[in-house]
């Protein structure tokens, strides 16, 4: 008996549009991203994937994406739990900025190196800054030592995992099919988990936003075919490619 | 150190508009709701009373009109549970049909008996019949034989209140604000409980969509304040004076 995980990078953000550095701020998803989580919808529906459970960060991209897609297919009653530990990567110093302008200002290396490195975090963003969350009271219950101020993607699995096994997992072995509606980073970060992805390795994968990425898991959670399925293979492969060029002028 | 709790009846329905029973059958909120739901948000805002923690039914309209008022207090990324219990009254064989037409049929007093009497539920619906939910998977965890075919406000009653003490107390007692997000009937159970009002009382009262009602319990779970505040209270005044007129000419 396999296990049912739809994976699903929010639809496209007013800054994903505007080319900024999102993170941890809380964003809507555009016009666009409605109609792309409408699309989806369609997606899973067609498919006959119908969640039984969600999971989402506490970022409104997600939350929203989600709503929309559980509403088109008759889904918005299922239960849902949301944490921060399927939040975006935190951008630091990053967030806010655009990300031509920093490409520009420290060069094609220190950009990818933030950008993609596995383990190298932007500079910490001032906690009282404008573009900091760090006293929102949605993370209130974060103890502030471990609350970020910026993240690598090694720090986004660190702190997504125990969610994926606390929470998730047992939704999975309970035979629900589950839903994550999260963001380009924490699905990157699962998705390396689940496909055994190296650290070098991971750099090059792209999450295309609103097109659900479905996994077949076999007992022990590993993916039946490695990489998944997205549903609409034809656009994601087209968004993989658009997302490559994100910063090129 | 009193415990906060804030009721929100569901913004107007497409069938609230239309005169008809809806009952379990899940339609959703018309663009009059939403702005009820936008107010309402604005409301909350105003008030300074930010939920915690969400309850909902497991119907559209009250999930729908719970996701906006949130949003529009960043509210979004609070917990929410789910359950049928806080489902609207099931209106049996009236399910799907219109209010004056059954007035005309059946006459004034069998008409009240059904809307109103405490104890007096319409007849069963035909559980394979078009406005039928018996077989919804959401419903699939209710032993068939306690999933309901019809109900009188007591039988509501009798499915809610489990919940309200299982589920929402804790919540309260953990002193984190609450909003449930319902129906009118399954609002005016709860409402009956808290304030101790009589099987005959209850009949006399209506509970408007899509204004928070808000109650301060104290140390007991008793209203601080009888009846609790609306926080528009003349909006409320007059909404609750149109649903007294529904079904007449």
């Amino acid at each position: 008996m396999t296990q049912k995980l739809i994976l699903l990078r929010h639809g496209e953000s007013e800054w994903n549009a505007k080319n900024l550095f999102t993170g941890w701020v809380d964003v809507d998803i555009n016009e666009k991203g409605v109609g792309e989580a409408e699309k989806a919808a369609e997606l899973l529906k067609v498919e006959g994937l119908l969640p039984d459970v969600l999971h989402t960060s506490l970022l409104r991209r997600a939350i929203h994406t989600a709503n929309i897609t559980l509403d088109g297919c008759d889904r918005h009653w299922i239960p849902v739990k949301r944490s921060w530990r399927l939040n975006e990567r935190h951008y630091g110093k990053l967030q806010g900025l655009n990300k031509t302008e920093i490409r520009d200002q420290f060069g094609e290396e220190q950009f990818m190196q933030w950008r993609r490195s596995y383990d190298v975090p932007p500079p910490a963003i001032d906690p009282d800054g404008e573009f900091s969350q760090h006293n929102d009271p949605r993370y209130a219950d974060i103890p502030e030592s471990e609350r970020p101020l910026t993240e690598c993607l090694k720090d986004v699995v660190a702190r997504m995992l125990p969610y994926w096994t606390s929470d998730i997992v047992p939704d999975l072995q309970a035979g629900k099919t589950v839903m994550v509606a999260a963001h380009g980073n924490s699905l990157r970060a699962l998705v390396k988990h689940l496909d055994g992805i190296s650290d070098d390795e991971i750099s090059g994968l792209n999450i295309p936003t609103g097109i659900p990425l479905y996994y077949e898991l076999d007992e022990n959670l590993s993916p039946v075919t490695r990489g998944g399925r997205y549903l609409d293979p034809d656009a994601a492969a087209a968004s993989i490619e658009a997302v490559k060029n994100q910063g090129k002028k």
